[in-house]
């Protein structure tokens, strides 16, 4: 079988990762990856930030916990956080947005990383607290966070979930 | 180099495809891959609508081009359109189906077919004449349409685009 229809068939979202952090190499060809998605009419707004410090990623896990009554919440402790993030006034984001963060599971999967979607920053990136920390981040303060990514080497092996959407063809 | 981060970097949207019909074989694998996106909560409300027929796609075409006045708008003559609808009120409808589509351009571009995302039907969905002709397509009333690909065999090689968004590293 075709190896990108491979990938894209094979891949999970992962949720448990080791201590070790993952190669810069590796790290940077995802981003070129996130980059080369689509945007609504090749306007990319999109702004990638990539946190590798572990201490952050928890510092803003702590804010995160505190804002939306979370306990013991760590952000399965990945060893990178890709925070996705566009202009608020853009028509597109979310969907810009979404199709840069599949390609980064894509290439983390290609990589022999694992990847899974964080949600929690979509509803409170406004929140004073979280903002603080994004704008500490270097993340524009007109920008929406509608989607992350905790990245890291997996530390599991989840079987895959059974697909059950439904398709119809019109000929 | 990994064959899928080069799928990646390499897909290109395109907008001028051959009459030939794309391989029934070919669009099913396609669609599996677009089954294969992630999608909040795992969820997985997504319905793909695959439409080979010309005509029905020109029907809809036509029946948008009215809607939006626009002139001599025949969704690039693609040979296979997909739909992917959600419920509406589902919380991370544009998000699924951006993931969702991302996967298909990837999956086609690796089938060597080209694809290209269409924005139209998402304003407009509910307006009676486009309403009428997605239950015809047998697309559910309380479904929402967040996004629409045109696919076929490519009959362009368009440049690619140069990658201008920006990157920030937190280490």
């Amino acid at each position: 079988m075709n190896e990108t229809i491979k990938t894209i068939l094979q891949r999970k979202s992962i949720r448990s990762f080791s201590k070790t952090p993952v190669d810069e190499e590796k790290i940077k060809m995802i981003v070129e990856c996130a980059k080369a998605a689509p945007s609504g009419k090749n306007r990319q707004t999109r702004k990638y930030t990539v946190i590798t410090s572990t201490e952050k990623i928890q510092k803003l896990a702590e804010a995160i916990a505190g804002e939306l009554n979370l306990t013991d919440y760590r952000i399965y402790d990945c060893t990178v956080l890709i925070i996705v993030s566009t202009p608020k006034e853009s028509e597109w984001g979310e969907l810009d947005t979404a199709c840069s963060i599949e390609n980064i599971y894509l290439a983390a999967h290609a990589l022999e990383l694992g990847a899974v979607w964080i949600n929690q920053l979509r509803g409170i990136y406004d929140k004073p607290a979280i903002r603080q920390i994004l704008t500490e981040f270097k993340i524009p303060e007109n920008h929406a966070v509608w989607g992350t990514v905790a990245l890291g080497i997996p530390s599991e092996n989840p079987m895959p979930k059974e697909r059950i959407e439904q398709v119809e063809y019109i000929r």
